[in-house]
């Protein structure tokens, strides 16, 4: 169980993990459970941006590698988080044009490490996630990313889209991977960009689709739906890698 | 436990299985053991070409989903294997050039289910993977190929660099992942091409890389060593669908 070193568990543990700033992805509460400690750790909770999730006791006990919970389990991330700016201020310093991961949904924590790995190899400037409905960054994620987790600036944001927009008015432009999309090949990928890569089984969500300029499709001549999701990623970010080299 | 469907346990169970016709892909018979049943045993798998592994009991209780092995297990594969000659026909029956992956020791099971998903979906026409040191078509394997296991031949062969001096033969031309070979956008990948992809930790051997016509690198620009396996796979196979296009 390679997660488990990221699980904190009892109430006094997880107040204290808050109180010190360690950066919590989840917070695991008992269904029903409203006492004093519980609703401490809910409103500290809430300050730190931390996700909470009510839960049954049979998940709990699932979830707890000691099985003494108390009723509360915290994920915390093997990694700190950055801020959109840090990703900027990167691309900045390096004096390029901004180049951009933004994930839609990833679930698997190896498929996020993978993309985080590419992303940097391909040179990308930071990764974008969600807080919501997607994997943080776990034990797992570090470790699949093969170190690229030192390097490489993630930042978790509340709204998707709503940071699309916000990116757009600096002028960088977004495509996502669609397989209904334009071949990925005839559209013009150079400059300021961010690559927009969706959920594993549902692709992007419609709103975040729509903030998006272009619609990117990978060829494929095969049976099946779709490729791997960290597969796609880096396909599609080498060709940018490849139209931004001339 | 994804693989438990693929293990066969017990002496007289394996002995009928390899009897019937089961394709084997590893068996592993308990250090020392040299009664009759694991003679034949070992007699009737040198004729089917599986793989014999000595081990402790300690592995072999470890490997059994049961605990009953009786110092010998057998690691069937999921799907049946092709032949070379069978992806040469692919290609030919389709009236396109051959495109085939070659697989120089993946040993991760995801990795050559994503892989075997790339090839497919890229319109590669079959997949070699060696006999030795590498992982064969296990459950996991089929179940991360997302179905592409059902339409691509896989063949498994006891010497790589033997079989690509017989293709060579056949006007194919071999490209190799290395990091330290000429930038894949800059080599010629037109035409009748097998794609040479190396083990995740050690890259191409160097026995199979000296048969390879170009050395091809995906240029990187982070600080770490490589992209993960599957991902260089897939950024190779549509660096040639995309020279192939025009």
């Amino acid at each position: 169980m390679g997660y488990s070193e990221s699980h904190i568990e009892g109430r006094n543990a997880v107040i204290e993990a808050i109180k010190s700033g360690k950066t919590i992805d989840k917070i695991f509460i008992l269904d029903g459970c409203q006492d004093g400690p519980i609703l401490t750790i809910k409103r500290e909770a809430k300050k730190s941006d931390a996700l909470i999730k009510y839960v049954s006791k049979e998940r709990l006990d699932e979830i707890s590698p000691t099985g003494r919970h108390q009723g509360v389990i915290a994920v915390t991330a093997a990694y700190e988080y950055a801020d959109v700016d840090d990703i900027l201020k990167n691309a900045e310093d390096k004096g390029e044009k901004p180049f951009i991961f933004l994930l839609d949904g990833i679930e698997d924590p190896h498929n996020l490490g993978a993309i985080i790995r590419t992303a940097h190899q391909a040179g990308a400037h930071g990764v974008i996630i969600p807080k919501n409905r997607a994997v943080g960054l776990t034990s797992t994620v570090a470790r699949t990313s093969a170190g690229a987790l030192n390097y490489i600036p993630v930042a978790k944001v509340t709204n998707l889209s709503q940071t699309i927009e916000e990116l757009k008015k600096k002028n960088i432009w977004f495509v996502c991977a669609d397989m209904d999309g334009q071949v990925m090949y005839d559209i013009d990928l150079k400059g300021a960009i961010g690559l927009v890569i969706g959920n594993e089984g549902e692709g992007v969500s419609r709103l975040v689709r729509e903030k998006c300029d272009f619609r990117a499709s990978i060829p494929m001549k095969g049976q099946i739906d779709s490729l791997n999701a960290s597969v796609a990623a880096g396909i599609l970010a080498y060709e940018i890698v490849r139209q931004n080299r001339s």
